[in-house]
């Protein structure tokens, strides 16, 4: 069975764990605390990053970018309604434009707003027997203004296209759901300015590789009523 | 003729010139500032992030990460030696570490070092008409000490290796060296206590695809004298 080492609200975890399940690929999940940076960690994966897919019998994969490209390579399997999942769909020019936006996604919006927000509000919290738990104010403010910035964008590429990257679902998809789905469960998304993402994530919501997101749970974070309810 | 858009010490943008310099592709150079976030930069890559790849005819290709897998599909050249150069060679097991490795270097260490190090010490001194130039000394000190950890690595790798992900020459070496340079440039980089990593550093700055990196110059930040020499 291949392992896959994570952080429920760790969103390149979540990535991962979105495509696995779409792929109808098998596996067990390992709960990690990412800032413990523990022995166990640092073996797997040096930089101490999330998430680390273990193979059965094959190599450990670490990191969202390997293990995409990896998974992109490797597993070309049919999704329950019969179409195959593509990663990385379509033509060069078009695998380009879905690496630009998981760069966008898992790159700037990390930077400009999840990591931050994860950081005050929850990794903070888990600390708390070393370190002062209340969130920073004005970190809060400057990343939900950087949100709304990033929920613009969202809704921009949702009206303009199909799915985030052009006519077919890509990991740019799962990319940026992942990131919104850790923000949703911590009821800091402005749904009601940004229509075109809001149907966008429904959509995304409403696959059965989400379902198991949806039941996460963690000590001291109570998520939002809608966070679980498809139809928000 | 193609058009990369970069800024001279940008590590990202340094490590897309390396690889068109391997796979001899001809391009011409567009500088930008990127703390200017200038409106034409933004038409091309709405991030405001460096570099972008406008092909001859083809398609504009924002960031390393979307040009490096464009480039690795498209061009399979071979350099002048007769052989090829593949940015992600070997097994698809080599090619995930290589890709691990790249987002080592353009992932943590600029999180950890690159990205501060040049604000400090290069762009808050070109905004200097707007802002303090003085770097802040608590973050030089943090950033340094990041730095010593990097090059622990590095040395490590090039110990154990031929190059930093396995036997090949990969975008890894090339992700690794534009940022070491970059530090090199500005003279930040502690050569003395890491011997495997300048042995491996001296390679490839040997290579002539290296050589138009050494040839930069900006206003206001003089590289020490080795930062030219090959045999430092």
């Amino acid at each position: 069975m291949h392992t896959l080492t994570q952080f429920k609200l760790c969103p390149q975890s979540r990535s991962i764990r979105l495509v696995l399940n779409e792929l109808q690929i098998d596996f067990e999940t390992r709960e990690e605390r990412p800032w413990e940076y523990r022995d166990e960690l640092l073996a797997m994966n040096p930089s101490g990053e999330l998430p680390v897919l273990s193979l059965s019998g094959g190599p450990i994969l670490c990191g969202s970018y390997a293990i995409s490209e990896y998974i992109a390579e490797e597993f070309k399997t049919a999704n329950g309604a019969g179409r195959s999942v593509s990663l990385f769909p379509g033509s060069r020019e078009d695998r380009a434009e879905v690496r630009r936006l998981v760069d966008w996604f898992h790159g700037k919006l990390a930077r400009d707003v999840t990591r931050d927000m994860l950081e005050e509000r929850v990794y903070r919290a888990y600390r708390a027997a070393t370190a002062s738990s209340a969130p920073d104010a004005t970190i809060l403010r400057a990343v939900r203004q950087n949100l709304r910035y990033h929920m613009s964008y969202i809704a921009y590429l949702a009206h303009e296209r199909r799915w985030l990257a052009g006519d077919e679902l890509s990991f740019a998809d799962f990319a940026a759901a992942a990131h919104i789905s850790c923000l949703d469960f911590l009821g800091e998304v402005p749904w009601d300015d940004y229509e075109p993402a809001r149907t966008w994530y429904s959509r995304i919501k409403s696959r059965p590789s989400f379902r198991p997101l949806l039941a996460d749970r963690i000590s001291g974070v109570a998520p939002p009523a809608h966070y679980f309810d498809l139809d928000f």
